[in-house]
């Protein structure tokens, strides 16, 4: 008995996964595909049919319903649908063994031939009745249908049509002589991108670009083999280099992109440490999240940029217990800033290690582009660019950028101690079975590092159009989430909505900014993700800001003060932002000097 | 009581993870760090003491201990360590209740306080007594050590160095201009490489180079973003018709390795057929068993190439069970071939779909390098290059390929029907939530891709310098294990010796041919995995047989003869090779024919 429970709980897609809250949400959404004998059917029903379980269960009860479906139909009266209370007590009745024995008893008495969809046998003269079934050739012994993969990647899909969340890709071509311009589909058709990751124009820079072309010519087109095999040369090691001085740590190690490095990062390191607790920020992104499921640790949730529920749950956990806090600097889709100095400062107090995610800071904040740890200490990593300065960036453990949005290339990183990052590059299977870069971007990456660390000006020109745009949009009520960085939210709040903002920008004003949806985002916080560059100019500025007036007008979208009276946060006081006034060279009280248009930087 | 146990068990590192095989494997291996005291310890005591139950046990019993070791100390009598068989039964005493209960009572009756090197409380005044913790700031409130993470990641390091398994990167750079020719960390020493998956020399392909240059002028550096948000253009979508194009299927999709192909698609596929269980080949890839750990799914390892096997695990699960079989065409570490018509047979006779790995194989089989599943039916293929042409490859569902071996590039990819390829875009995150690869690759790849499939003396010249250099090395009796394809590994069988003739080839003769240690391949299977090219002239295939000639006979490594005696298979009939003696143009009968030495391809 107890065997067979543990056995329908493997292969039940409720016990398997799913929340009570999913089945709940199951329970009033419909089936793809409706029952024979035609009675009503919600998707919950539709999917307790692919367990053996409730599946035969439900077959025999539908035996008996049919014969009253019949009845029913000759008497023209409408047929009662199966109880849906007793698919949700579905859970509670396995973990009862005697409720199970006796349901399984049941069944074996019934001998019932299944009628769901996935599992129905068929006779061999009968052809499949049910969509989610193909039919075996006539050679095949049993003469069964199986099941019917296409029809499941189907009704995925059509799930994501339904909810409005499929994505449609739009065809961008960014060109390198036009910045930030591209051309659609057709070559003839421009647009101005405003949402690109190349937040600095790095991917056009002309130093970049011929180095990547000299590489080309000396080691060709790719690594040819993992970094232990064949696929470890010099430009490898270098950029390495590069990247541990960048941020002042003894040791980096490079991976094909961040999402692997977080991915494989915190998998490995979280399962080496015994016992190992995950804190980890609710607004993490999605490579971490799989970094942490996939090291099989246990993980604590704490809510966005909150300390007091942090520590509150790091207090919760013996000190002795092994502990990473994982978090970011910059979030992407809402420009937030996490609060770097005093996680690590809880950190040192509860004996955890910080694992810190600056994908979107890197090359965009700090004297040398380090990011927004080494921002936060400005003056005296100007000074001292080293380790052990005396800096926040030396309470950092672990930090994670990316070589493919403000330096314009591809690929991802770790930087930390030495032993750290040697473990990771022993043990880490995402690290070591897979083609290394290619020398040619490695080349590049490293070029605009270098570059970035000695240039700030665009950086300084990316912060003074951000300033710009934000201003603006303020101006015209246009709700932007408040925040302290280079990103600007601009919230729509539904799907539909969203795209249809997106494809007028795109169509009727020869502008580009990406719909954000679910899953990147919660649903109803759909949004413009509106990235500014040192290469958008005033006309530019202009343009879209009376393009976003107009789709405002157009569609009837929410203004400030409509979220203000929901209550909600789109409204509230900006935060400071972390390049200072002084930072960006501002005079102090000149205010044509914050309200310029900056014109396009040429690197 | 029940709580306490759960609890426990998540923070037990034996329970957590580990067989009990490892449990009796550490039980027989030093201890990184010696108890207090200065009894002596193994690795699994060492690994107790990590757990909250036996941590505290052992602490109580060692408080007692230090009390007789003190003693035995001054009477110069030794002390007898602790009972190892307690351990072990560690987790069987755990799930009896009753007493986990009454270890539990005791723990809290004693209030010992631990003094294991992880879980250790100390003294305000005293000293960490072990390496495994720091001493906290005196500022911090509870005058607790807490786990110290470094001498963790030094200890996970020590077990590589100790067991030889630690991998020293070598410093290849591999000149694009006189390919198959690298220099080391020194421009000015240049050696052969003989290990490449550059296996066709395409990374150095003027066509290839050119395209990619002009890709940089025009289209920059980077993607700019995931291909959701502004990095999806043109060029990705001609790659995957293309790749679609190849292996006769609907549709593609470009990630930016295979590993990632691998892991996202076998990941969110599996855990979206309800139930699913998936039939893996005993040899395959890492990518492909962190994929299918990833989705949570059922594993069943079948035995490398074991169709009986297969089959009687097939029945074993219910034919309307959604299964997935996983499996290669070219196993890179052994050169052994996947038998994929019989297995696409056993998948359509119980209702499974096939999942097959064409990394090693893209680009190097069939009549225009789709891989092993088109070379099987090359005349028609060559006839009829488009789906439904009822070849075996319309018989596999999925194929996997990359970008970075024979193509010459990096990434990786999936062909299959419409409808799963859009689903695993529409839900793999990682696909969705990463940067895509940069239109330079792209469009190299691209043009790789075009290039290989009209051109097939590439591959061709590459079977044959395969054949040439199994025939040399069998003619001196030099142990090759026997497979049909390009691959050509070389026993040694142990890691060292294996590093010793690697490290021998590199500083001695000028060659460069990794030593293939764990995790690559098993213990006991070490080797040294050759690559000829289409690149390698006769002159270096006289060299690299002379090399390895004269390492065998100074290292007295085995030869075919004494595996043989031993009862190894490096000396079994060596199977028909895939590409045949008419495909590859072979005059039938003509010994020179076969035994000729392939000038250099200038492609």
């Amino acid at each position: 008995m107890e065997a067979a429970i543990k056995q329908s709980r493997k292969v039940c897609p409720f016990l398997h996964k799913n929340t009570a809250a999913t089945l709940r949400k199951l329970s009033s959404m419909p089936a793809q595909q409706q029952q024979q004998g035609g009675a009503p059917m919600n998707a919950l029903l539709s999917f307790a049919q692919k367990c053996p379980v409730m599946g035969n269960a439900m077959a025999t009860v539908q035996g008996r319903q049919s014969l009253l479906h019949t009845s029913a139909k000759l008497a023209k009266q409408p047929t009662r649908p199966l109880n849906q209370a007793s698919i949700v007590n579905h859970e509670k009745n396995l973990i009862d063994e005697r409720a199970a024995a006796a349901t399984i008893a049941a069944l074996k008495k019934s001998e019932q031939v299944g009628s769901c969809p996935y599992h129905q046998v068929q006779q061999p003269e009968q052809s499949p009745k049910s969509p989610y079934h193909r039919r075996l050739p006539a050679t095949h012994s049993t003469n069964s249908t199986t099941f019917d993969y296409e029809s499941l990647y189907h009704h995925e899909l059509d799930k994501k049509h339904q909810d409005k969340t499929y994505r449609y890709f739009n065809n961008i071509n960014r060109l390198a002589q036009k910045f930030p311009k591209a051309h659609t589909k057709d070559s003839r058709d421009e647009v101005i991108v405003w949402c690109s990751n190349d937040y600095l124009g790095m991917g056009k820079n002309q130093i970049v670009l011929e180095t990547m072309k000299q590489t080309l010519n000396k080691y060709g087109a790719g690594a040819g083999g993992t970094r232990n095999i064949a696929g470890n040369c010099n430009l490898h090691l270098q950029l390495e280099a590069e990247l541990a001085d960048l941020h002042h740590k003894p040791a980096a190690l490079v991976f094909t992109s961040c999402y692997v490095a977080n991915d494989a990062t915190l998998s490995t390191l979280a399962s080496k440490l015994p016992g190992c607790h995950i804190f980890s920020d609710a607004a993490n992104h999605a490579s971490m999240i799989q970094g942490i499921k996939h090291s099989g640790a246990k993980k604590i949730i704490f809510k966005h940029n909150d300390l007091a529920d942090l520590e509150a749950k790091l207090q919760s956990v013996d000190i002795n217990i092994p502990k990473i806090i994982a978090f970011e600097s910059v979030y992407s889709m809402s420009g937030s800033v996490g609060q770097i100095n005093a996680i690590c400062d809880l950190a040192k107090k509860y004996g955890a290690i910080t694992f810190l995610d600056e994908v979107h800071a890197v090359g965009m904040y700090g004297p040398r582009g380090a990011g927004v740890a080494e921002h936060l200490d400005f003056d005296l990593n100007s000074r001292i660019p080293h380790a052990n300065n005396g800096s926040v960036l030396d309470k950092v453990d672990i930090i994670s950028g990316t070589l493919g949005k403000a330096f314009g290339i591809v690929g991802g990183y770790i930087a930390g101690s030495a032993n750290l990052v040697d473990m990771i590059r022993s043990y880490a299977p995402g690290f070591i079975f897979t083609t290394s870069l290619p020398p040619a971007n490695v080349a590049g990456a490293k070029a605009s590092i270098q570059y970035l660390k000695k240039s700030s000006k665009e950086r300084q020109m990316q912060q003074l159009n951000t300033r710009i745009l934000k201003a603006r949009l303020a101006e015209l009520d246009i709700p932007v989430i408040p925040n302290p960085s280079h990103i600007v939210p601009v919230l729509v709040g539904e799907a539909e909505p969203c795209k249809i903002a997106s494809d007028q920008l795109l169509r009727e004003h020869g502008i580009y900014v990406q719909s954000i949806n679910y899953p990147t985002v919660a649903k109803g916080e759909e949004r413009l993700r509106i990235t500014p560059t040192p290469g958008h100019n005033s006309k530019m500025v202009d343009h879209l800001v009376e393009a976003l007036e107009t789709i405002w007008r157009k569609n009837g979208f929410k203004r400030v003060s409509d979220w203000r009276a929901e209550g909600g946060g789109a409204g509230d006081p900006v935060p400071k932002p972390i390049w200072t006034d002084r930072q960006l060279n501002i005079v102090p009280g000149g205010g044509d000097a914050i309200h310029p248009y900056v014109v396009e930087v040429t690197a």
